[in-house]
């Protein structure tokens, strides 16, 4: 039988989400939860609490016995993670949303969780309010899932919609998502695609049970996109989304990257827009589902925050089923994806690499390629690291009937070829 | 920690559905689920798969200790009330998609499961392979949540697609419908809105832990639709949805109906077409989810019977915990919304019915009124059994700038005001 278990909560952070939870909690007395303290970096700004719930001293909130529950909404990983294991191993339940200290240290915090026995949740941490942790933990067996692809952060779908829509640079989009609020004004580890692996990393853990660190996961941000991309897609018809993918090949291996990625109008991802995410869900019946909602954000991430500490109420935790039990995956690096790659007359695109080569097309402006490639091979090509570089998948484009005949040739495709 | 239960299933009917997941356990060995017999209605059909697992007397299943799981697969919801409230008190764990059997018997059904504390699953009883229910159970706390709305009737949601986009009547889109077996030959279930509101009073069992019999809750269909209102739509850039529709007001109470309703393009539901479901879910900070997929149908269907026999393993169950604990909600059917209703020159509208007026059309074809009524009155309303009277809601628009003053006028608009 259920029970409500009164909360008392020690809130790292009061930035937006912390002071909007803060709120709601105090408007809503049946959640059962309030907040004792609240820990701070700078002591003088004013905020819109009460002071003596404020301290910078950590410790007033770890070594509280009254307080049953951690919620950290802090943005430096390394802080995060210190509290976060301290706060474990007191016995508290925490509630996090950040996703880069989880993805890095996934292995550790599974081994705290089990040997101290609490609650650790982190809805927020992926697609802000889109329940998809809780639905791959607890809905989605992994026998039966066939894949999560998802477009799981915000900043850059903006970047790309506007790049597309509005037909501007890569430079101008990410100005003016900086002017509205929708990119950091460092932007790094959202435009390199580092915060869309950290939550790659999450949800395979919970939709199959492996834990992969972010960094051995292939991912390439959208950086290097070239206006001919976006021509290109405009001409296909296609979006460009920045996409995270995680694949069931076989029984036991798994196809994972996150790459910007062509998409065309039967996809549900097409009308994912500006700050919006969505996740697919593909079952072993072919059936899809499809989940949407905003990323990231005061609200989103505030109500992904408040589920789970309306949760810890009941004492919920993640089991971990699929890492303590069912099949066993592993990654596969060899599995393959098709890419576009274009390039400017006086790069190279070493052709070797390729399983096959597709398609060619040569200018002195701009060439591209279409081809197939193992995604280590994607992994460490050299020739990624020529500034001029760009690559998109074609993963999720249906092969068209036209296609040319697999191998056009197997040499490195230099600029000499033409004239 | 989990563990993985060994099932051997019981499975009540052989259609589609049954067949796929009798193959899909077959090839997928990893679930520990198994089907040791099923019972079906007639012997002598040709069915795929070996002869010695058909019955046709349900006891054969029902009495046999081997068996711990009995999946529900068929139409009939008197005959599948008394197979799942057998299996229950036979301690055995069901798996049912029959919506409105669990929808006309919830109370008892809940008695049943505190009894005999075994497991009732039924994720394809609403929205196929969409998880709301598991998410309603699981993941959104009732005081947190705002509203859930939803278009949960595929067939309703085809024909009223081809109505707007194909200009077709009510009566062509249906047999189109039925032609492409998208609609029963019977269609009444479903075009009444009995459908709908089956599945909105297990909505609001689970979202806000009430039980309300369907019968009690306003619901009206699609029948009546005209072409008038398909007309009024195109020409507001609206689409006509099947709504069902759960909203909380105040602290304890809810607003609840399944009406035919004008949604605009910022609506999600503008893009949920033909047979596809969806379900937008409204929180308290003012963020909105939307989940997406097919809600009937082979494979929908199958996927969600599959994802609660996988939780078996694990021995889930739904914990009924808005039932058992939290505030406590009851409709309010005082409660207010906006319709339109459209009807011919020898109908009357009663409008002392209306709390105000606030638009009206007169012409020799069609009229129309639009209005705010409460639920109660639309729900007795003796003018809506007049044949061409018809009714959308307009709740999910937004109110213009443009409305008029809040009552026209208090008396009953016949014909007569026409020359």
């Amino acid at each position: 039988m259920p029970y409500n278990k009164k909360l008392t909560i020690g809130l790292f952070g009061f930035g937006t989400v912390g002071e909007g939870i803060y709120k709601v909690l105090q408007q809503t007395p049946t959640l059962q939860a309030s907040i004792k303290k609240i820990a701070i970096k700078h002591a003088h700004k004013v905020r819109q609490a009460p002071a003596k719930l404020f301290t910078t001293n950590p410790n007033d909130l770890l070594n509280d016995p009254d307080i049953n529950v951690i919620v950290e909404l802090i943005d430096d990983a390394d802080a995060s993670f210190a509290i976060v294991s301290t706060a474990l191993k007191n016995g508290k339940a925490v509630v996090s949303a950040n996703k880069k200290m989880i993805a890095h240290h996934l292995p550790t915090l599974l081994e705290l969780q089990a040997q101290y026995q609490v609650p650790f949740l982190y809805e927020a941490a992926v697609c802000g309010s889109i329940p998809i942790i809780r639905n791959l933990e607890e809905y989605y067996d992994n026998d039966l899932l066939n894949s999560v692809t998802g477009i799981v952060n915000g900043s850059t779908n903006f970047i790309l919609t506007q790049m597309i829509e509005g037909g501007l640079s890569y430079e101008t989009a990410l100005l003016q998502a900086q002017e509205l609020g929708f990119a950091e004004s460092n932007p790094a580890l959202d435009v390199e695609g580092k915060d869309a692996v950290n939550k790659l990393s999450i949800i395979l853990h919970h939709a199959y049970g492996v834990a992969v660190h972010p960094d051995q996961i292939l991912h390439k941000g959208i950086t290097r996109l070239h206006p001919q991309d976006t021509r290109y897609a405009t001409e296909k018809g296609y979006q460009i989304k920045l996409l995270a993918k995680a694949k069931r090949i076989g029984e036991q291996e798994l196809k994972a990257f996150v790459l910007p990625s062509f998409v065309d109008a039967n996809s549900q991802f097409y009308n994912v827009k500006n700050e919006y995410n969505g996740v697919l869900i593909g079952s072993k019946l072919a059936d899809e589902q499809f989940l949407y909602g905003k990323g990231a954000g005061r609200y989103p991430t505030s109500s992904a925050v408040l589920s789970d500490i309306a949760a810890l109420r009941y004492d919920y935790r993640y089991e971990h089923k699929k890492t303590y039990g069912g099949t066993t995956y592993a990654l596969n690096e060899h599995s393959q994806v098709r890419i576009y790659v274009s390039y400017n007359r006086n790069e190279i695109v070493e052709t070797n690499d390729f399983v096959a080569i597709e398609e060619t097309y040569q200018s002195h402006e701009r060439s591209y390629l279409v081809g197939i490639i193992e995604l280590d091979k994607l992994k460490n090509a050299y020739w990624l690291e020529q500034e001029g570089v760009s690559v998109v998948s074609l993963d999720e484009i249906k092969l068209s009937q036209t296609a040319l005949s697999p191998t056009l040739n197997n040499t490195a495709l230099a600029p000499t070829v033409l004239a």
